[in-house]
């Protein structure tokens, strides 16, 4: 791909088509930043170079039915990767994020970014093969990550799950392979990102909360995502939420992780299962010798008085939390991911209690709390939106632009 | 003014070069969102039609000295209004905000909107006249208000410091007087567009604290003020700081406002006056019958040991909830403003404290905290930036953009 020739009006059709997710020529010329002559030519010289392809005609309520464009795939491929604590997802997808080739499979981030990375880099082969596509063809790479991130050096930054990576610097690696740019995210940026172009940017101002062994928060603000000053916004598990409560190892009391993420739930049902609560959990914690939160969801959709009640109380702490961000943050939506957000309705209705109660009136008027539409997929689909929108806008910017 | 035959090039000239504060040529071609002979031709245009004008020569390192181009003065006048709780300033500015006519006098929101709003109608038209400037010649209007508005029809919602103003449109009685555009906006956010407007947008994400009768943050993202989904954004006053303080009017406990806005200073000083805590506050509380936050900082001034752990508490519980807020949004500034920031450095010291206690080590990282810089002036500051960048918005989407 040479992006050099592309004037700035054929950059931003490009982004307008691929965050509308298909559009059609009329659209465009009444979306984009400029007129409509403009845009008409812009699409014009776009298809003709082949960047932009027609789709067939779409439902219509009436009238001609109008052709949709989309990015065109002989444009290239992305690669999407989305690396977990203890799971590793790869893509290889067309510019408009159609899936070419995909791989699941479990990992484990403190084996270190050496044996991580070389992974990575054979499996991405394998897909791309799979997919019939070369590495020359790879336009722009996505990936997250467990911890936070310099967003502009692509470097993690003293990441609690990740010793070792500290420093390291996986588009170095990533280069060997490939000439396209890659840039690197916190996993739950790329939920909210991933989100964002569900929603074809139609929300402007939502949250997506990572649960699960901890707690994260993705932003997006003003219909972008929001990383602050130092990369490290949404950091929001350790918001205190019980000034008497136990000791976090970050060092403080009440930290909303160390009450309600994942292991304070196997923890309160391990307590629960000795104290003779629940003999469904005690039952379990014999037969495994621990018990986790997935026993916690079993125990209570079976009807367990006990489960119940720590899956409350564990929604009730995040609420908490989540009601200071409302009325400081004021979203319209608030989407629940992560793997707590496998445990069902009453985990939902509980932390939209403890929201409701907390936040001020005005602000959760029309707030909606939902768990999050992609689920597991969000993080995956995000690496990809991300791997194009940075490329279109580095190659814009590098245009003097 | 006629604004209907300026292009989309030339208005972004008008917006770059506003935000500079005055800019050379040279500077506009390479900031401008576009290149650098549409920004010369642009440039050239807006200096023919008298929207733009140089200023003489600027002192220079070395080389020939640029001059500068400013929004020209010619262009017409702003109106600038801050209502506070017990206050109201005013001033005609020109569009580069120099200040044209000033005036400030003590107000009650209480007695209503029609009496208030009255006496701003009068008072603008005798500055208007002292600054030799017809109504005709006014381009747009910006006004802050002590309560929370809803920014498209600027009306305010359920205002609890202003009974009686609910749904009571402000703009339709200055319509009376102006065609200009008015823009309202509440008090907080004027505050972070003055600061933003002194910093020429250098900083993109920071939060601007009001600390008085109330506290509340107006939010600065991306280098725009953030309003939130329904334009309740920044209000903090009721995040919970302890689950076990007392009952705020909201009906939850411990909300940041109860426990350490200005009436909660002044009742701390008199329990601690009663208690025979304080011969200071004792003394003065005999003569004057009631204390204020000032008879606090002016205990704390001449050493009184019941006045400064006041201080102390009352800074540490609002360094409370924004060790939350820095956790969540990683800002690389806070800067205090309200009436509590006359206090001094002790009540500055105790947040610092209490943010870096409570906050993650890489969103404190770089973070400053800071007394807010423009002082009593952000506010009205922040309604001319308002009425002049609302102002070009409008006319710029007006043009079909």
């Amino acid at each position: 791909m040479d992006w050099d020739d592309l004037s700035p009006a054929e950059f931003r059709v490009l982004e307008t088509v691929f965050w509308s997710g298909g559009a059609s020529r009329h659209e465009l010329a009444g979306q984009a930043d400029f007129s409509k002559s403009k845009a008409n030519a812009a699409v014009a010289a776009l298809v003709e170079r082949g960047l932009l392809e027609e789709v067939g005609p779409q439902p219509s309520t009436g009238g001609r039915r109008p052709e949709l464009l989309r990015l065109a795939h002989r444009m290239g491929v992305l690669l999407a990767i989305d690396l977990g604590a203890t799971s590793l997802a790869l893509a290889v997808m067309a510019p408009d994020l159609t899936v070419l080739a995909y791989h699941s499979e479990a990992a484990d981030v403190r084996a270190g970014p050496g044996v991580t990375v070389s992974r990575v880099r054979i499996l991405l082969r394998q897909l791309l093969q799979q997919a019939g596509a070369s590495a020359s063809q790879v336009i722009g790479i996505g990936m997250g990550v467990p911890g936070p991130v310099e967003f502009d050096s692509g470097l993690l930054v003293n990441p609690p799950l990740m010793p070792g990576w500290e420093g390291f610097s996986i588009r170095e690696y990533l280069r060997e392979d490939y000439r396209a740019p890659a840039f690197i995210d916190n996993d739950v940026n790329l939920m909210a990102l991933g989100e964002l172009g569900r929603l074809q940017r139609r929300l402007s101002d939502f949250l997506v909360i990572k649960a699960g062994t901890g707690i994260g928060c993705g932003i997006v603000c003003h219909g972008e995502v929001y990383r602050g000053a130092e990369g490290s916004a949404g950091d929001v598990g350790h918001i205190c939420v019980d000034h008497d409560g136990p000791r976090c190892h970050c060092g403080n009391l009440g930290c909303v992780e160390v009450m309600a993420a994942g292991p304070a739930l196997a923890r309160m049902a391990m307590e629960a299962a000795r104290a003779g609560e629940s003999a469904m959990l005690a039952e379990r914690l014999q037969a495994q010798g621990t018990l986790t939160p997935e026993d916690v969801a079993q125990a209570s959709r079976s009807g367990d008085v006990a489960a119940n009640a720590i899956i409350q109380r564990s929604g009730q702490l995040l609420g908490r939390m989540l009601a200071s961000l409302v009325n400081f943050f004021n979203p319209s939506h608030i989407f629940i991911g992560g793997g707590l957000a496998r445990i069902g309705p009453l985990y939902l209705a509980s932390i939209r209690q403890s929201i409701y109660q907390r936040s001020l009136a005005l602000s959760t008027r029309h707030l909606q709390i939902e768990y999050a539409p992609l689920g597991e997929r969000a993080g995956l689909s995000g690496a990809g939106v991300l791997a194009l929108q940075e490329t279109l806008r580095l190659h814009r910017r590098g245009r003097g632009r």
